[in-house]
């Protein structure tokens, strides 16, 4: 399951030599930086409308629009699905997945709390 | 690599029941539907910042947030990652990732489709 | 000069029973809730990333973009800029500009804190 | 009624020179660009759940607190309402408030067009 992801990355990554008039991807590539980024707070808007009207349905609908939005501007930066998920994993073994809090609270630098 | 976001769901599942006073993570969720939608509209707005800053590290990190407060959102409807996977597995399947496009010009139910 | 708000609520209200085909305000409001949302979430994006690219023209013009779909969107609901003005007067009656700040950290009720 | 957001702007401006610890607007402004262009997106996100929630006073306190940090972000880059009311009347004088369908489907320059 855990590879779509990867996968989707890979496909994205080769629209970006692709036909901008076959494929919404390439188009949305070929349309540069605003076009992706708008699309990702549109798509997060979305989430939070399907959200909240309770809709299971659309709410899985709209998260896997919104992921997919972020897969292409992680591309747009020569990023990846890895990279996030290396953070999220790094996260964990430092302190766990509140760790958020704890850097937010913690004016110390990464290295000064080890 | 990508089985961090089901370990992750885990412990979010692990924290409805959990100590708000104690966790990040069981604080937002006791704070409810409201709280957690509003995370997700904020962690986008972030990301999208880091994006025009061209911070690839800021990217990276503000990704992880927004994705990882999907993760609660998720849990809070009773889903997990496994779902939003699916689901792009399933429109990989179908129509390859620019299906979007085709959902969306295409007037014919899913099943017409066929 | 904020008559404008009240002329523009005003022509948009005209537009609920207008020829969608004919005019943007009226196949927007034909389209409904979500998608007068979303265009409200969408618009809000625009405008953080005019003023993440220091483009002063931009966050004028995405602002007055932003405000505008805020009139189509109270004018959804029944609501006019009016409603809106109004509550922004009677907070700088209370308690002046920052009341959010006392809002939030105050428990008590607004009868409790008269 | 109009004048409001003017008396806002200017209590605004004031608090750019403003004690952080007794004022949150002071407070927001001191905290710089990207603290602002936060909450103008997590306004946005709580005016779209109010809408959500069919909630007509929240619809209304929503949007007042997105526009009042609409009024802080101008100010931080030296701009204030008039500005946007301006640009709002002269598009009312062009072409009605549905120049913005106009200029997104006619890729003639304003120049051009008159």
């Amino acid at each position: 399951m855990s590879d779509i992801l990867q996968r989707l990355a890979d496909v994205v990554e080769s629209r970006k030599s692709g036909d901008p008039e076959a494929s919404y991807v390439s188009r949305l590539l070929a349309r540069g930086e605003d076009a992706i980024l708008k699309k990702v707070g549109e798509e997060a808007t979305e989430t939070v409308m399907a959200a909240k009207d309770g809709n299971r349905l659309g709410i899985v609908r709209e998260t896997a629009d919104l992921w997919f939005h972020c897969l292409i501007m992680l591309a747009h930066y020569g990023l990846g699905p890895d990279d996030v998920l290396m953070e999220l994993r790094r996260r964990e073994g430092i302190s766990g997945i509140d760790e958020k809090t704890a850097r937010v609270n913690d004016p110390r630098t990464e290295a000064e709390r080890k």
